[in-house]
């Protein structure tokens, strides 16, 4: 769990588009989770696996420069394709390479989140 | 909102893939929203816009015969790219010039919902 007192950064990754606008989209999701009143992530960015600027590993090593104790990778994938089992877990292996003594999180895919089920199902059903 | 007499139907529709693994996560995503306590569908099903079946409009036509009152179409879908904004809606309108008496709704997709910064916080940081 992160706590208070930690320095833990956030880094969102997507696959990345030639649309700057599907890119922006990831940004301001970004944005938008820093904002929320119970984020405990210093800073919360997005980087991307293609196409986009910044790299999976470009992005850590950012936050590692500015001072993370630990950074969490969260793949904003929707299915358990190669991307979500290959791709990214090598980008984050160049990362670890990079820098040894960094703590360094993959965490699981949006898909895979229980708790997607329920998401949706309160977007289109409507009030309880 | 759907009420409890309702014969509404959800339609989950992903972009499709020539993994059957990616197809059939999206179909159990779908049964899972089913098996939620306060779901009001009386059917939660996949479709597909490409390559994989059924398509939309088949989606949506097997709704209405199986005697569907309502039928709520959820792109599930991450960014607002030309799938969300043309290609989905397209299909969508097939299935209302083939069935004109229907209600068939196209909700919000997936990542234009304000909610999901909130379920990657509560993923990534564990519990408050």
């Amino acid at each position: 769990m992160i706590q208070e007192d930690d320095n833990a950064m956030l880094l969102v990754v997507a696959h990345g588009s030639r649309r700057a606008s599907s890119n922006e989209e990831v940004r301001q999701l970004a944005q938008r989770i820093k904002a929320l009143p119970d984020c405990r992530f210093t800073v919360v960015k997005a980087a991307f696996l293609e196409l986009e600027a910044p790299s999976i590993p470009d992005g850590i090593s950012e936050c590692i420069a500015a001072g993370a104790s630990e950074v969490l990778v969260m793949p904003y994938f929707l299915s358990r394709g190669r991307h979500v089992v290959e791709d990214v877990p090598g980008e984050v292996e160049v990362a670890r390479q990079r820098h040894p003594d960094a703590k360094i999180t993959l965490c699981e895919y949006l898909g895979g989140q229980e708790s997607i089920a329920s998401l949706i199902l309160a977007g289109v059903q409507g009030g309880n």
